[in-house]
């Protein structure tokens, strides 16, 4: 890493001031979508003492997606002259999330969504104001296609992870898990692009140097386990066939990686096989009571299955990201266990 | 009514030193419990904003059952002598709670469970230390056998609902929605004994008198509203087939009576059919993102069709019972959605 070769004491002064700067970001943040999103609960389960659950399930749009979406669209709408619109490519949780902030805040939103997508997912993006295109989307071609409509349409693209005011979004799920339990030592969050689990990080050490933070993906989807172990963004060749849909995408953010790897925040990544997201989104649903989708699963299957955080991390934080699941899903994992 | 003769300054008078004395009795019972029990979070929702949800799934043992048998047992215990030990029929959320409390207060448990049961219920009674006669117990002989047992073994009964200190256990829940948003105008809880309902009425109306309180029951277990409107105890011929599971009683008993009718204070109770309860049920699941047991979607089942509480009182609180489900169901009716 670049700075590998700097004396210490300096690099230790450049990251409290580095956490520093994020810290007011993100405080700033809390503040600003406070009067839009829901304060999750934390809480405990007799499944297992040591852990504090973050149900963000249970947020508004059913993910913690509209902690970063509002985070940008209001700071957007501050702008002078405000943007014409904002625009996204997501058939997921993303989408919804910024159709309503954008909605919220008298912002037209449009949203790319593959035309193979699921169409209630589409259905829930139009219902909440959004207009949604489709002709001629695939999974390949949708960047592109995102690039064309931006310019034609002069309209403002709000990343899904690769962009600040998204992560200091999302971090204040973290942020409000150690306001609730400030013991906690050790926090566990799915990754896909990254915004997530780069919030996660620099709320985590913010609160305390030596919190853990431990990111889980697929093992089908390791690009950020290996970015993470080879200092080098790595991509995965296509999208990455995983029940986990949330994390599909194939590589973390430029933005993410800093904060992940070269700012080296992020302790360690973890994967988990598909049977152990499966078996933990039973458990989810028979033990903790939450009906979880697959990707909000993914913390509870590492930290099933023994792979973090260690034996003496406790009590251990997980962020249970969403609960927009495929009831077909639910019906066959629960018909079948 | 009894008291409709009386001068309405003096039924006022003992309506107030009534709930007095039951208000210093709920009181004393959240202290007693708040150790062993979880304090569970008051939610809202993007289903409808006017819903204010007290998800008891996340309680000990996943009902709100150990409410009540935790101020029974700990009340027991401190007896001189104490108890020998503590007996109840049941195959459901009341005898994992027994035996909870029991092995908390180092007391024995036996619960007595016809042979038909869930097997998993009897091994999760087993798994909380509680001893579990199933030899020739049937729905019809269990309480000439409970009877016969409690003789032989010298044990103390804990019945689900028909005592004051379960009652005023169970009122706990309707406490800390009250607790957590004051202006809560409606609670709705489901009603099979009656014990979380008298409960949660008496909490209610020593909150404020014009807080609505209303039961819902399924639609093929309406002996609780036929005793409300007859004014006189109704059972029926044999135990419901209902979905509802958890309110298969042919009767409430004598003390949920003198509050839910007797003292009017519930002020009405609705059923549900077994079509809403499944609506609700998914509904709970998929809007709500609460893996409920079905029992616990009788409030929602009621809300939802437009059967209470009336238009003009918000916000509604709902108390969702437990989340123990067979899941076997979940997955039918998710399937078949």
């Amino acid at each position: 890493m670049a700075d590998g070769a700097r004396p210490a004491y300096l690099a230790e002064t450049q990251e409290a001031s580095y956490l520093q700067l994020h810290a007011e970001e993100i405080a700033a943040a809390a503040r600003r979508i406070a009067p839009h999103v829901r304060r999750t609960p934390l809480l405990t389960t007799d499944l297992d003492p040591r852990l504090r659950l973050k149900p963000e399930c249970f947020q508004v749009t059913g993910s913690f997606k509209v902690r970063g979406a509002f985070n940008a669209v209001l700071q957007l709408k501050e702008r002078t002259p405000p943007p014409r619109g904002v625009i996204a490519v997501s058939s997921g949780n993303h989408a919804q999330a910024l159709a309503l902030a954008a909605r919220t805040a008298s912002l037209t939103a449009l949203i790319l969504i593959p035309e193979d997508a699921n169409p209630a997912k589409v259905a829930a993006t139009r219902s909440l104001g959004a207009e949604v295109l489709q002709d001629g989307i695939t999974f390949e071609n949708r960047e592109q296609r995102l690039r064309e409509v931006m310019a034609e349409r002069g309209l403002t693209l709000v990343h899904p992870f690769d962009d600040w005011d998204i992560i200091h979004g999302q971090a204040t799920a973290a942020r409000e898990v150690l306001e609730d339990d400030p013991e906690v030592a050790a926090i566990l969050a799915p990754t896909g692009g990254g915004g997530l689990l780069s919030g996660t990080a620099l709320a985590a050490k913010i609160h305390r140097r030596d919190t853990l933070v431990i990111g889980v993906e697929p093992e089908r989807a390791d690009d950020a386990q290996r970015s993470f172990r080879s200092g080098a963004i790595q991509t995965l060749p296509s999208s990455p066939q995983t029940l986990a849909d949330g994390v599909r995408t194939t590589a973390i953010g430029r933005r993410n990686f800093e904060v992940m790897v070269e700012r080296r925040l992020v302790d360690d990544i973890v994967t988990v096989s598909e049977e152990e997201i499966e078996r933990a989104l039973v458990t989810a649903w028979l033990k903790l009571k939450l009906a979880l989708e697959p990707t909000a699963a993914l913390p509870l299957a590492a930290y099933l299955a023994g792979k973090a955080p260690p034996a003496e991390a406790s009590p251990v934080g997980l962020i249970l990201s969403g609960g927009n699941f495929d009831q077909a899903v639910v019906a066959r994992l629960l018909g079948s266990a």
